[in-house]
């Protein structure tokens, strides 16, 4: 049995556990101030063009995310994101257990529109009675596994600056959504330079890209900035054994690891989207990254199931049953490829 | 330089570094439901008198803290500690977060006293206009090293039960303090089950004790108990990959391990402690676990911090400064006879 | 120019004034404990089947709301509200500030309903990633001033104790509720009694009902009353001169004054919906009770504003507005004739 | 049976509810935007030195510290409070519930000096592990009734802002604290342009000083004014009928009606001191405005308590017990002459 329930089940890539074990007797400075973590936060910020930008390390992607809700929201703020993102309904509260609504606006694709966000800046006018919608979330890739293109983020920034709000970007699957504009010869290749220049705060996360946990936390607004390790330290998102996180991030930026493994990933999505499609499935979305939304009928979901373990997403009513199928750095070509023979030999037999 | 400034400044045993080597490449299921997590929750189990008892992971030893008083409380809640307690100044406001007060009593060495709760329950009595004194924290080891003897335990679980208050242990050194009571013929032993007997949560912690990071949460009393994994998630606390906690933990519970690991700490403080006393210095408290706490005269500072590393903790007005030193299951028996050594060539120079 | 923007803008019946009078140089007891406070618990527990009953005092409606919350649930819970419900919008985050999600569900006509209810319980059962659902809130009157049936009611009570949710009724206009079925001989008359039977707890609004300002709490579920008034003092909700509560309260419910006026109110509001259905304009819902939702055209409402103001609720795509009129136990009938008058006016004029 | 429990035992000067007679029938604004506020507002900044300050009211004392302190901090940072403070022990964790950390301070004869200050601030330099002490509370008159110089509120003022922290300033029984002032000719008069001038946010309160309810929030500090409704909003502290907030402080500042009115109540606490010390009675702290502390022996308790209730604050080892007694706007001249009479008749028995 082999699945493609998700993008977390495999560790670690081999040379993260490499780098733990020439490390492990060594003494390090706790708490974030070791020397791997420098040499992290200097590697990043030589992509940037703005030098003077605070770079932290946070532990779970819906810490990530609470974390920097709460350093950048005022007490009387609320956060746009769209219904079908991971803090709308994911997170069992964790936006909300740091006192902040979050304004849900209608999505696209997975993707936030400046008409929706329009629609909600009209709503949340009524001072004193509303929260103000002071930031926006998004997320790249999408919950749906889709990409922004660099005008579609280019827009949210402009819509965002012009009406005092901030943009914040959700990278669990960041890796992923810049290795879609590098092989996707039409798209503008996005860099952390782009983020960097187009957001308030965003992060880029390793859990699903090759590292055992972590995500680099990068926050070009300044007042966002301000003393952000108590904020990391508040939530409990502050690791003794900080140096556990530069070391990973050292392996999987060295020589851009991270865009590799994630190619290979979205390789394997597009071989796994392709194979579907020639045996005719349709996609629910496109599939741009490492994420397939198939519609699969009963019987084909109960033959890949003896061989294949996936997410059954939403049941349609045609009888049909939305599926998620992921890919990772550690997916085998091979189980991409037993699994294509399973659909053609499903085909073949009805 | 060698340093003694905590004991978190090695990554994780070889053991666990084996582990992860061999597990690496393999599909485990995320969030705490796969199979090393479930070995350790029936590995600790079997040293319960009640086995039905929930077992939860942790990231990070505020967050143990975090997690399990908003799990504990109700808004209308305080929470007691001693005044050195952790989470009575060194947690970044992480439980008033949770909306929670810390209710400050005063401490004895480190520990709290039937005494000075009695304080608290009284000032607290004054209904509606004050928080109800719902739960009491203590860390064993405390903050000072010192070790509560099961004595004192079952003396605050008492008054606890009679006072419809709950006991929680933070148990960041909880390894040092079973280490303690196995090398001193005059106390009685402590086990896991004592501490499900007399508390209603606690925690044990992996990061201080050979791990690379991690707490196990054990949670005797049902009410706490129920969805308790939920609370974790609203707190950024669930790993994605929470199979690494599992494995770390297998690999410490086995033959005791972590145990081990402890005595070697523990013992090291105390040739560390000796050979101060030899020497002519003081101790602030008597060293019970892997902290030493010592008054040192501020030439003897300059000279040791030539070669050694350690931490200072408060300035005395006679001139002398409380020094921490902390010893761990990395520290090597020949940097403490290098430290002994220079002490005893101070005395003789002066 | 006299408006129909809202039922707060007259401070007090005279009744109420009087007794405020007679009473401001006594000494009485604060924080409730006095006997206007007593005497009122008394007097709706003596209407109650069950008189084991908490009743409280609260002073403005969105801390009613935010402090019944809080009380009402764990860390881990949300409420559900329907997408118009007040706590969805117009509270400025007060509940997320509790630490609480509000779960939007589909409104019909400002009400919750049972199938919106279903949607929700099925998308909040993927724990531990999502918040429980685990309590109802509604308003009766609702938002669009339609009024809950006994049998509404008593479908979304059964569907919550069978589904292990509380239901929590906000009763800002409970007097225009409670009149409307007094007039409406097809209804079957609703009470304080059913409230108590049918919600886990719910509270009675003065402000727009003849007081000054206040609600009384009542808390049938014991497992919500247990010290509820720290929760009152933890939010700044519990008045050092509660008796003004109190003194209020024992006016309106002397011989059902409140009821009187809210038939008034409820009176003038239907007569107002005659008048708009009489000339030619449309209500966006059926007048229930106080308030009258109308669709009016650009040139009515620019006739109608010269000598009324109202509140343009929203601006549909065929130009037309939907207007909000708002009565209460202070309107006086010739303002009302006055109105229609205009109406008539402009109907033969166009 | 008079008592002398506390200053909010009357509801209020007879001025207030006349006026309150007169306004009852005509529409005001709803939520403060009402014309009887706008005027107080104006009346407040003729009297100060910049003009441009914001002023909201608040409706209980609780709820006007919990959002002055909301508004004023980021979630990193705590407040300083001397251990005697209102918000340190007797607010029910309202403090805590907007997550914020009470830091405490020594306080001496319930005020706070900077030395203790420095103490915090020492203790609070160990970042990323702390809260930052970022504010200060004092209240005037403090807890125990004594009343801030010009010259100890500058000290607090300009050490506040050499360390980059707010002052403010809880005023509970601020007219209290100005009648002092207007009373003691070695005394510089404290005014709100004083007040304005060294804190960053202050409130005025008019419970203890003639009004039914109600403070005035000022607030000198524009990062702090910041769209300061939606806080109060937010919390449950914008009433609907925030007219009756501003008609009553209009009465209370027309020819500084509240300073008569706390001259009244200081005058009867002196006249009581004076009774009291005459007939052999210790005060605990010297009475400086309308509260009274005085050590009493158990017998004389008894006799006083058969005429008179007040409110026993401490027993002492010596047998005695600290009692408080209050007096108010509204305490008649001829109860305090009948409480030094019987003073007189026990001392002679005696």
């Amino acid at each position: 049995m082999f699945h493609f329930l998700n993008d977390y089940s495999e560790s670690a890539h081999p040379d993260i556990i490499a780098a733990m074990q020439d490390a492990h007797l060594q003494q390090h400075k706790g708490y974030g101030f070791d020397e791997y973590s420098e040499r992290v936060r200097e590697k990043i910020k030589s992509q940037l063009d703005n030098k003077d930008i605070a770079i932290h390390f946070g532990i779970t992607g819906t810490q990530a995310n609470l974390v920097c809700i709460d350093a950048m929201l005022s007490p009387i703020d609320g956060i746009v994101a769209c219904d079908t993102g991971h803090i709308a309904v994911n997170e069992a509260g964790a936006i909300e257990a740091t006192g902040h609504k979050v304004i849900l606006a209608e999505s696209k694709q997975g993707k936030l529109t400046i008409e929706a966000l329009e629609k909600v800046k009209a709503r949340h006018s009524f001072t004193p009675h509303v929260v103000r919608a002071k930031a926006v979330y998004i997320s790249n890739t999408t919950e749906l596994g889709t990409v922004y293109t660099y005008e579609e983020l280019k827009a949210l920034s402009d819509y965002c600056r012009s009406n005092d709000m901030y943009l914040f970007m959700d990278g669990a699957r960041l890796g992923a959504a810049i290795a879609y504009t590098h092989s996707n010869p039409n798209e503008r290749t996005l860099t952390f330079a782009d983020f960097a220049e187009l957001t308030d705060i965003f992060w880029f996360g390793g859990t699903k890209m090759g590292a055992m946990f972590g995500e680099i936390l990068v926050i070009p607004n300044k007042d966002i900035a301000t003393d952000f390790n108590i904020y990391l330290k508040r939530h409990g998102g502050l690791m003794a054994k900080g140096y556990l996180l530069g070391l990973q991030f050292e392996v999987l930026l060295k020589d851009d690891k991270y865009l590799e493994l994630s190619l290979h990933a979205n390789a394997m999505a597009k071989k796994l989207s392709e194979g579907l499609e020639k045996f005719g499935v349709e996609l629910f979305v496109p599939t741009q990254s490492n994420q397939v939304f198939a519609l699969l009928p009963p019987e084909l979901i109960t033959t890949l199931k003896t061989e294949f373990d996936f997410y059954e997403w939403e049941q349609l009513d045609n009888g049909s049953t939305i599926c998620r199928l992921v890919t990772s750095w550690a997916t085998p070509e091979h189980q991409v490829d037993r699994f294509i023979a399973m659909l053609e030999a499903h085909s073949s037999n009805n």
